[in-house]
């Protein structure tokens, strides 16, 4: 799974009718605590996520389990809204 | 999923039959409003997209899934077209 | 999925019985009409394609779709010869 | 698969409630000895991993039958505590 | 699939019991006959191969038909053993 920051939403009126009613969003993918990857995924929130929300997003066919369709037209889904990620050190 | 711009079409007589009557697009991958990823990818098309449209783009098995068969020969399928990104400044 | 050009042929005697009869091409994948991404994709052949032909390439499940085995040992299958890609201008 | 470091833990109260129970290591993929990937992954883990192991993890479909739920929103598991890796040198 | 070449052994006694009797090889992508790219994969091998050999890895679903129980915890699998890479100028 991936780590991002929610950036925006995404509307698109003339889609797939199995994305009806889902809440699509704009994400960053983060590198690490101060940089993120260049351009952004688009994935559909399962758990609430806003903007400016550090989520966690599962790719492939995870996210069409998530979505609780595995037809659906999707490959990444909002699995989760990060708490907090420990990194600690070690030798 | 991505949001991408398409920049043509593809034409190809000898294919697998499987790929008849399936519109296929040459799509860039958006990185931001002002830049798109290296190189381009092609995606069959559900919605009716054209030239110059801002499209989302499912890969995976959630392509197959949006041209309704799960056999297709495909990893990439047009499933929306764009309206906006709605990229929101947060703390 | 991808369009390349094939630049050879890959041949291994020692292989997954499940390969055996499967023509396995060396492609480059196309950036755009000059450039081509670094390194090269092996894929099965099922449209008879030769070296210098451009070809449309799926990868994943697709692939095995393609070769008409969904249980085959491969991860893209050269699914077309590509005529042209139209490129068109766009506001 | 990949061989990474395990960095830290992802804390997510807020989630998909077939990630409960499931323990989320962050973890840098190496590239070799002395470097790693930029960025990091998520990957559920199932053998008692932590902080500082290095450790093999799978992707997609792999991921999902290594914790025994083909249905599991996620995409990478840990599935192995590296002892050492042996490279050889080779004419 | 990807060629790569065998660089070395991977050992992990503490892993998912179905990797038990695999064996797991470090191998290094070829970008070109003198170039290979950054990082290495992990694969299980079925065809016998060794360090230094060059090889045919298949990723994904592909992987784990080639080892013979989709329900393997992997993604990717050495399913040939290369003897070469015929690659042909053209026009």
């Amino acid at each position: 799974m991936d780590v991002g920051r929610v950036i925006g939403n995404v509307w698109a009126t003339k889609k797939d009718e199995n994305l009806n009613g889902q809440k699509l969003l704009a994400i960053k993918i983060l590198l690490d605590k101060e940089h993120e990857r260049d351009g952004f995924v688009v994935a559909s929130d399962i758990v609430g996520a806003g903007v400016g929300d550090l989520v966690l997003i599962s790719h492939g066919g995870g996210a069409r389990h998530a979505v609780g369709n595995s037809k659906a037209p999707i490959d990444s889904a909002v699995v989760g809204i990060v708490d907090s990620i420990e990194v600690l050190d070690y030798e």
